[in-house]
């Protein structure tokens, strides 16, 4: 298992990796948004351990992107439902899928392929700007120190030269 | 360490996640937006062992998404560059770090802010449809079984009731 927690580095990215925990996670949360709600689905749809799924559920609840919701009295039981975290997380598998199905696809063509049924299309989820809606690249973005970088951290990262 | 590979999974989310392998490797891709290229580079930037960022440097040279360049003849030295389709996963970094803004900020803001250089505002990376240009959420979006998925296991797939 992973030794160093991220979830205080001073980096959105590493948050979110420190979230996800390991990559069963994405996986999990892939499953919620085909429609998987109950423990037994999970287990069915996923070659993962009962014990694992349970942990790792787990987390994404008390992370916040799983509700926990009672679906029958007696016996008790539950399902998982995606909170709006967890929803909006489905556009960084959307991403992360666009680039599998571009580099990873073997020459066979995508496996899934996604239709929009807002514009009627066939598409592939593109990363751009939130200002002027065109695709962004490493190349054409800078980073720079915001508010909730930590002060007493900031003199060695400017250090580093990579923040203007 | 993970016991499943996922590279065979006629999934792109799976595929990705096998190559990125563990949760160093975002980690490590982050580092090369940010310009490091040696190892030595690396070592200093990210609380990692020799030994697991050897390995995780070699992994992404063997899958494609970096290349070991020599820049010294004499000691034979090397560096890390991102090909193609290593800096293409930038956007799904981009997306990760997006919602870590949005959800991981602990109410101070985000801790690093992009700017996008062409159009010359901060933005946000946000997940859009190719066609539309629209943002896209789950809730508007359809699987289908692609070229890419195997025929052998097409009646399964359909079974589940997931894909139209």
């Amino acid at each position: 298992m992973r030794r160093t927690s991220f979830a205080r580095w001073p980096c959105s990215i590493a948050r979110a990796v420190d979230i996800l925990g390991d990559w069963w996670t994405p996986l999990i949360l892939r499953e919620v948004f085909y429609g998987v709600r109950r423990f037994d689905d999970f287990e069915q749809a996923l070659p993962i351990s009962r014990n694992v799924l349970a942990q790792r559920l787990r987390r994404l609840v008390d992370e916040g992107l799983l509700d926990r919701v009672p679906y029958s009295e007696r016996p008790l039981r539950f399902e998982y439902q995606p909170t709006e975290m967890g929803r909006e997380f489905w556009s960084v598998l959307a991403a992360m899928s666009a680039w599998g199905d571009r580099w990873l696809d073997g020459g066979k063509g995508p496996p899934i392929v996604l239709h929009h049924t807002e514009c009627d299309h066939d598409m592939a989820a593109t990363v751009v700007c939130s200002h002027c809606r065109q695709p962004i690249s490493a190349d054409d973005v800078q980073s720079r120190l915001g508010p909730g970088y930590p002060d007493r951290l900031r003199r060695k990262a400017r250090a580093t030269g990579r923040f203007g």
